[in-house]
């Protein structure tokens, strides 16, 4: 739990119900999200549906999320954490979840081998974008315009874009990765590509 | 880490690699279990497959295994635990692992729904009678006899069969499930059936 949690009240699940249950809760929800894929999807023909358990399983696994945050583990602490194994971290830990969401929307729907990755790298810049603007705001914004403590990357000895590379070259990647999405969507029905085309450029130019 | 374990040298994950890691680990290998159902069925139809992530889901989850493993917690340290818990436990923790593998083996060798349930029922008993000849076999061997400490279950308070109903009862019990099992079989092809009735009639007779 971060202080901000703490600040705020807000108890996590480990510290009301013990580690123990904690862990058995995770384990749980893992097993119910493919329970409930396979007893609540309609309309979709099977094979779709194991299409999504593959790519699910692979995002959560040792390949995807649970990579991201061993190597998040591993490293903390470390002074000398480089753009690669920053950029691993987020790859795994927050833009694969955006990713595997994406590419299971566009596989249940009905889309093609070519619009399913188109989807996937979408999503892998849109994630990771989200990440590098969480950077840039907490190096720049005050606590009171994020609602939650500002600086804290810098306290802590996190590594971050702007630590790693500066604001001006952060603000770069964080632009062309909005490009490189919004790229993605140029062969789509511009009305219904109209919800992503904006939502990669909420992430680039939120301010909180 | 028991303390069989730990006679033996054998060091548990947690130990090893610590609590964090070991949880990460245990998260992985749920997600593989359903990737790799994904990646490498063959030859099964699709709606079959989904039908197992149905099962297995349900078995591992909040329902199956974790639910058993939260019971087993909460009455840890317990002196009043009642045959209906103990039962709810063994159940929940063990047999459903059987009943799962043996269901999704009967889904994907393409059994009738009537013989998909009698395959959960025989497994089911199997997997109850393996923890009741457990719990008689702590009771009545020697150390030496189980390659185990025997008596531990006495010495560490835990609830048993025996300690509910005494021996000869919990030997009825388990001629019971047996008979349960095996009764199961009795409309497959008997060649076929042979294993699963030397499975149920080994599980009965085993001595350590």
């Amino acid at each position: 739990m971060d202080n901000d949690d703490l600040r705020r009240g807000k108890l996590t699940t480990h510290k009301v119900y013990g580690e123990s249950i904690a862990v058995l809760a995770g384990d749980a929800l893992i097993a119910l999200a493919f329970e409930h894929i396979a007893n609540a999807t309609v309309g979709v023909t099977p094979d779709r549906i194991v299409r999504i358990f593959s790519e699910l399983g692979k995002a959560i696994g040792s390949q995807g999320a649970v990579a991201g945050q061993v190597m998040d583990l591993l490293l903390t602490g470390s002074s000398d954490v480089g753009l690669e194994q920053l950029e691993y971290i987020h790859l795994h830990k927050t833009a694969l979840l955006a990713e595997v969401s994406a590419v299971m929307g566009a596989i249940l729907g009905g889309g093609s081998d070519e619009e399913i990755e188109k989807m996937r790298i979408y999503a892998r810049c849109t994630g990771l974008l989200f990440q590098v603007l969480d950077d840039i705001l907490d190096a720049t914004k005050s606590s009171e315009q994020l609602g939650k403590t500002a600086g804290k990357d810098l306290m802590t000895g996190k590594t971050t874009y702007p630590k790693l590379l500066g604001l001006e070259k952060s603000r770069e990647i964080a632009e062309k990765l909005n490009r490189e999405a919004k790229e993605q969507l140029s062969d789509f029905d511009p009305e219904k590509a109209a919800p992503l085309v904006s939502l990669a450029d909420y992430v680039l130019n939120r301010q909180n």
